[in-house]
């Protein structure tokens, strides 16, 4: 790993550390607390809001949720379980409550693994009212019978709003490339606060480039009610401008390279995810269309259909430690988050310059006259020009740079040097 | 096996052991008496008759053969072989004959399994003048130089006719499943009561259902002949009407299922039978067009091109007992017959009910509103509406529930009903 | 092998024998020479000419080259290298020269090959003017530092021309089969003199052919310089006229048979090619497009296309006497050259007889009334006229007779014979 992309891990882990502690929900000032400290590291970022209420697609955006404070006491006085020790203490969307219970009325709000007795695990009930708290399952055996008093200092605000972050960076086309990524987990870190800080740091690279093909539109907004809600609004305009997406998820730790397809799975985002991924570890993992879990069920969905592909490294509901406290940011570690980065990085690079080459000569042009091909025939010595006419020899307005990095065997990025110097020789142009 | 399975299985060995004894060939009072016979089980029934001499696409139909006795006498006078014992024991089609031969003259016109000494083996002439017997190998080594006396009290009928059966059950739409058996093979078991015993169950089954969406063409013919006669006449409507056919034969034993395709390979009937019989054993037998050898070969002939594929269980010419009178009701079992007939029903259920369905909403509908969704999300929580939100991902007009049922690796029932929540929450509607 | 093969393998090695000393080059009176020679075989040879100069595609015609004599003399005035002794001593394209030179001086100028110390390697330098000496590395080590005398008595002609030989056999059709190989390589035997005779002795079976459905195209050119001339030249007649084509290099020794594809890699002579080479040999090298190396390079880039396969023995770069001067006619044997023949005639013989069969009945024929079929039924019986009936089942008008075979899994040649039984009793006709 080079130097800028061991500063870039330890950036986006910093950035992390910082993210953890806010309590994140689908809405609420958890997801615009977060969303004004990615803004302070990408001005672009722009925050919409959108009133609870609206309706969106099949569905509604619900109720505002914010909490002030939220915590079992028992009959001494003293809290056993308390939000501010860990967002994931509260059941998600939590309504107001504040009750005495027995041990036996409390068990049914109570929420524990006992097969991971020290986690505490991730629990929502966004759309149907409830209340609950989620505890170890070493800590919840501890408790006895004696009157518990639950406080629960919520809100449920009909005259809320839901937020998400946009950042949009114009390129010579209207075209664009669209990542995706969600900012409504609480205190977790690989699902999700590696998706955020990777996409933060694609966002200042790309905005740091000197010129882009694509326009390049980003997204930060909670998931599945916040990809349908952008959805909603913006259709037609991604369906006429999206050449290749990515959502990003999953993204920060350092046990595996994964792959979840478009649903079409064979669009020019799943080649370039598939190609970037090869390149970094032949053997990483390939999911199917069955095993989707993120927001590409929305932009993949029928008459959606957009080409959006997953680039993650453990991908969700396949590691233990999923969707619970043990998620944390010894988990997603620098060197994780940079191998994510630089992963989605390269398939956004190829998107970003593949491009369809055109022969401009009939039959194989003499390299030798250009300086292109060794002076002396002897035997081996055509090696050196081999792949300038491996690249000419395929290129018929049939085959993208990128499919012909496939045929070859070789990374897009070499092939792509080598095809420069033939359209700076004025041997290719663009088909 | 359950209870009604098993009373059909029973229903359609009984029917097997009246038919059997019937001498059946391509024409004659056999052909008759089994179609009156199987009228008496399914009334839709509908003879049809063809005149000897008419022209059928290149072939012409022969005259109707009947025969009133055939034996070989010896000079003891003691009938050494008789029709009245086996059927099979007279080779098909044979002419006229009273004659006193010595046992020289006489072997030419005997037919007989060296390697299966106690098998009748099943022989005919149909398009050449001839006469022979069949005997058990066994026998004809016992026989003696004498002199034999040869009866056959045949007729071969010029002004005669070919007849075969025919069921219409009308359904809501005018499309066409077209089901064939044939009804022209004497005293054998699996090829062939089998096919007509089962297709009869399956007309009764066919009858019985409160709906149709499709119309049922069922065809009891002789082979070749039989359905060279019936393309002849019926060709433009059969090209203009059938989605799906199946070709009925070799049904009723208990060694295999199998499955040979239509000619073209992909069709919906081949796919049903696929999906059908994978349900019931997936190690099913797979044979390729190469080894066809039933009516499929005129079904699926070029010009003709029907979508008829062949479910069976052991497929003919692959079982010792095959065309001899081995091949009898004790390798025909009410077991194995059930076996058959529930997976044909399977195939036939499959082009009834499948559909291309459409969803209704843009990107996952709310499935929580509608009860479709466990309330609370929770790890794991998701299972319960997985195969939902699976039909509804691929609901975009280009895959029917077959397709999602392979993609899902499913039963077909199980996909449908599962649509059907779907269906009747209004998220899916026919494509 | 049979008779007429052994045969024709003795001739093409006389005629290889005759041709071997002679010094060809990409131009130059040993070319002219070679085309004279082969013209003796094959009178319907045309030799054509190109003035040096000529623009051709990307290329110019280079200046035509001749050697009067070329040799080393040590002090002692030993000529120590002498391109009488052997073609390949001279570099090919060597400019005159003749100047005393330190053996430190002369260094850079020689070329041998350490690993192979008995071999003298090919090196040319046609676009770059240079000069050289090809030598054994054995013989290298003996040079001693004196001062030697370095002699070539060479031209080159800017007025001088490129020649190429072509033979045209009309057949009943327009429509033409290409066949190229070429003759610019001095004294090596599979690569290349197996090209010319086998292509030679291709043309004298062709011109004795009592009738050709198509019109065949042959040249013999200088590889690369002369098919990017010929194409320069003739390239909208051939993308009208060829249906199909082969390059023949590398086709006289007796290790392996290769193929390697046309770009497109499924056009007939790759079908052709493919099957042949299985029929003779399951396990024949099969080479991608990737491995390419001679004027396929040329006849299948892109906007030429040319429906161009190779068919080959040991295939360039792929043997270790491959540009050396142990590429001789020790290892290019008549047997070696008669295997080859014989691949490409029989890849031709599809090309000329394939043809797309129609059933001219509906439904399966009744092959008995035409004898061909067996008169009684048994089981067993309906194994001979299997193939009849396969094929006429595949006679759709969307399959070729080498379609056809390829399914069967049959040669080409029997299922032509039993097709023509089939055209010929009127039962196919051409789709």
């Amino acid at each position: 790993m080079n130097d800028t992309l061991q500063r870039i891990g330890a950036d986006m882990h910093g950035w992390a550390r910082d993210l953890f502690p806010i309590n994140r929900s689908l809405t609420g000032p958890g997801v615009r607390a977060t969303l004004a400290y990615l803004q302070g590291l990408a001005p672009d970022l722009v925050v919409h809001s959108v009133p609870s209420g609206t309706d969106v697609l099949d569905w509604t955006v619900p109720p505002e949720w914010s909490v002030e404070e939220a915590y079992i006491e028992d009959a001494a006085g003293r809290r056993v379980v308390d939000i501010a020790d860990h967002t994931l203490h509260l059941v998600g969307y939590s309504e107001p409550v504040d009750r005495r219970l027995s041990l036996a009325e409390l068990q049914p709000h109570l929420h524990s693994l006992p097969e991971q007795p020290e986690a505490i695990p991730y629990v929502t009930s966004y759309y149907k009212r409830n209340w609950g708290f989620c505890l170890p399952h070493s800590l919840r055996e501890t408790l006895t019978e004696q009157d518990y008093r639950v406080v629960i200092r919520s809100r449920l605000d009909e005259n809320g709003a839901l937020n998400y972050g946009e950042i949009l960076l114009p390129g010579e086309r209207a075209e664009e490339v669209f990542l995706s990524t969600y900012i409504c987990h609480p205190s977790m870190a690989n699902n999700e606060l590696s998706g955020p800080v990777v996409l933060t740091a694609i966002a200042r690279w790309l905005a740091a480039l000197p010129a882009r093909r694509y326009s390049y539109r980003l997204v930060f907004l909670p998931e599945t009610i916040g990809s349908i809600t952008y959805i909603s609004r913006h259709l037609d305009h991604l369906k006429r401008h999206v050449v290749a997406g990515f959502n990003i998820s999953c993204i920060g730790d350092e046990r595996a390279y994964s792959y979840l397809p478009s649903r079409a799975g064979d669009t020019l985002a799943d080649r370039a995810a598939q190609h970037a991924l090869y390149q970094i570890d032949p053997g990483y993992d390939r999911y199917t269309w069955l095993q989707r879990g993120s927001d590409e069920r929305q932009y993949c969905a029928p008459g959606v259909d957009l080409p959006v592909a997953s680039v993650m490294r453990s991908k969700y509901h396949t590691y233990p430690e999923y969707h619970t406290s043990l998620d944390d940011l010894n988990l997603v570690t620098p060197a994780g988050l940079a191998g994510g980065f630089a992963a989605l990085q390269d398939a956004v690079f190829i998107v970003e310059n593949n491009r369809v080459p055109l022969a401009t000569v009939l039959g194989e042009p003499q390299l030798g006259k250009r300086g292109l091909y060794p002076a002396i025939s002897q035997r081996g010595s055509a090696n050196a020009s081999r792949v300038l006419r491996d690249i000419l020899s395929y290129a018929d307005g049939r085959h993208d740079l990128l499919a012909i990095a496939d045929l070859l065997g070789l990374p897009f990025a070499t092939v792509l040097a080598h095809a420069e110097t033939l359209y700076g020789a004025g041997l290719l142009r663009d088909g």
